[in-house]
């Protein structure tokens, strides 16, 4: 009897994330990681949090172990409305859609939005974990060009026109892999683009937080009534991950209310709803105060460990590399022109120092001297003997 | 300018799970609820649970904050290899893929195995969940009679010759709705079957360790390795939400590698990874040897409520419906011949008591007569008022 595979043609031959492929190495001793966007742990308020669960009363933390609605408990939506209503995203609880992480809801919608042969368009470079769910929900896939502004609204204008894609998919705040930031016109323009070509914006933004010494432009959300018809076309998406505890697998999604009503029926046949225990334990937390007091710290060590790896970079690589320093964030993206930036990285796994080549960014044509370096989870020391080692390996290639 | 809706054909009319919508009902005073197969809250080591919480050292504690691996933490998958073992099961932590609850496993199997078209069999009557899940994948979904012994072989035999499908699902220990198990033999039949015509069996269990007198029979997925080329053709779901607390989100997957490896990819685009801080919990709860000492309890208690209700059945409405006493699970499922049971429904919830009708149950062709039951989550006096409410309903029809 011959055997066929039982997965399908979308899944049999997709390849893993190159970013958790990576992962196993961080564990090799002595290695420094500049590659995973991982939150520092010896930031993240573990006593505070532990706490939490210990003075849960009994009723409230029975209460917990129950199953609960697909949107959330209504205790969380509501820290989480009103921690949104403060960035400029003003919403009731009702409309907010807790999440089992922000990357579920890029899956949700690409699961409700998206029919085999749709088109999407998506930032070159962006996020390899959307290119996956996109390209599951059996999409195409097409790049637009950014700049230090980001996306690069003529080539979205001819993208939009030639291709009619249904989505466009945007990390426009301190983006991942690029640290780059849309500018405020850019965000307006934008818009307008997406209401008159009819795309749905998906605008990602776990980062927008965490910006170092001036906040952000508002959010492409927050706009949405500045613009004729662009309450239709923008869903927001958030997350506790990168400052609280990506542990607790808690996001959000703002939109649209029939979007919201697809990636409800989604998510219950998925997960059904995140946990109810750490939706409890983040809405005490963040009722307490607690995660407004935490930010301030987060934002000026990450500001600081930027500007450390930006200058380690400029000292040690200037002459080899290009890149931007960040406004916020986790990343700096850069490009060492004529390297490849893949073997570069086997040069550095040798000398116990990780990174990401940028090829793993692109949809398509990837730029491979291009690479991605998170600064968020090693201290000042670590970042310079990281820019060092990687130094060194560039010269043995 | 004309909007069109930006959901896709299959999610845009696709009706929410009924039985989470009826429970708006569940909160109105004095209601009795027989509807949905929630855990009984007061069976919940809910003390224990929140003692493991605060027993986590800050470093242990810490580690659950941070992200983890799509396969789950090792320290749990070690805990439910164990358990699954000991159930039969025998498996390596290494085999074990974490869920964020075992309906995940579903949607994670339907996405990775299902192409638009492709044909899965489902009991009549199944579990409404996963035909949402296999129909959201594309599949057309076509049922299997059951009797009181589940699966009827002659007309599964049928179905797999005539329609060649490439999934059969099957909840076939204390079955829901139907609170049916599939006897020993048939089992067996089952696995041979599912050989020669190729189909993945996926074999639901959530419900297996809540036997009242005695033991089910081994699960399909133990007897793998009695026929040949079987390994290949079954995975196996389970569940913490049933025994030990909903709120967790946490089950698992055995089966073949190149299923788990699908179902991995496809998770690390959803949510990536179950609760790290639940997962921990969870093992410990389970290492501290807490889980087997609360499911006596679990199994006493279900059982007498299960007696109990199969009792007041008899006593008050033995002329009007039939049902079958289950050995085990939350179910109570019958027939109320020349009854509508969404009509009696209607009258019952006047009445302040709940139940599901049937044909939320059928994938096509409803038998708009039956009717589910779950005895879980109300104690014996809470039983017999609500089979009062349900007898009066039914007279008033």
């Amino acid at each position: 009897m011959t055997h066929t595979s039982f997965v399908n043609d979308r899944y049999a031959n997709a390849p893993g994330s190159p970013i958790r492929e990576l992962k196993r190495f961080t564990e090799l001793p002595g290695m420094i990681s500049l590659a995973g966007g991982y939150p520092a742990p010896e930031l993240m308020d573990s006593g505070g949090l532990q706490k939490i669960f210990s003075s849960l009363s009994g009723t409230a933390f029975a209460s917990a172990l129950e199953y609960g609605g697909t949107e959330g408990a209504i205790a969380l939506r509501t820290e989480l409305a009103r921690l949104s209503s403060s960035r400029g995203n003003a919403v009731e609880p009702g409309e907010v859609l807790t999440l089992s992480g922000s990357q579920q809801g890029i899956d949700l919608l690409a699961r409700t939005l998206l029919s085999q042969g749709d088109t999407v368009l998506v930032e070159a470079p962006t996020y390899p974990a959307a290119i996956s769910a996109f390209r599951f929900a059996g999409a195409a896939i097409h790049q637009v060009a950014t700049d230090d502004e980001g996306l690069v609204l003529e080539d979205l204008e001819r993208a939009l026109i030639r291709l009619k894609p249904k989505v466009l998919y945007t990390v426009p705040t301190f983006g991942n892999p690029s640290g780059r930031t849309l500018s405020e016109g850019r965000r307006r323009e934008l818009l307008k683009l997406a209401v008159r070509h009819q795309c749905l914006v998906i605008e990602d933004d776990p980062y927008g937080d965490l910006w170092f010494d001036q906040a952000p432009p508002p959010s492409i959300y927050s706009m949405r009534n500045t613009v004729d018809g662009a309450e239709r076309v923008v869903a927001y998406l958030s997350s506790l991950s990168k400052t609280l505890a990506p542990g607790l697998r808690l996001g959000w999604m703002l939109g649209p209310a029939e979007l919201r009503r697809a990636c409800v029926l989604a998510k219950q046949t998925d997960d059904m709803h995140a946990s109810t225990l750490t939706q409890a334990a983040a809405a005490a937390y963040l009722a307490q105060g607690l995660f407004s007091e935490n930010l301030p710290r987060l934002r000026a060590t990450y500001g600081k460990r930027a500007k450390a790896l930006a200058r380690a970079l400029s000292l040690q690589l200037g002459k080899r590399i290009e890149f931007t320093a960040p406004g916020g964030g986790m990343f700096v993206w850069g490009r060492a022109p004529g390297v490849d930036t893949a073997e570069w990285l086997k040069a550095a796994i040798e000398r116990s120092v990780l990174f990401v080549p940028g090829s793993a960014f692109y949809a398509q044509d990837a730029d491979h001297s291009t690479f991605r370096l998170s600064f968020a989870s090693q201290d000042e020391a670590g970042i310079a003997t990281g820019v060092s080692r990687l130094e060194e390996a560039l010269r043995a290639l």
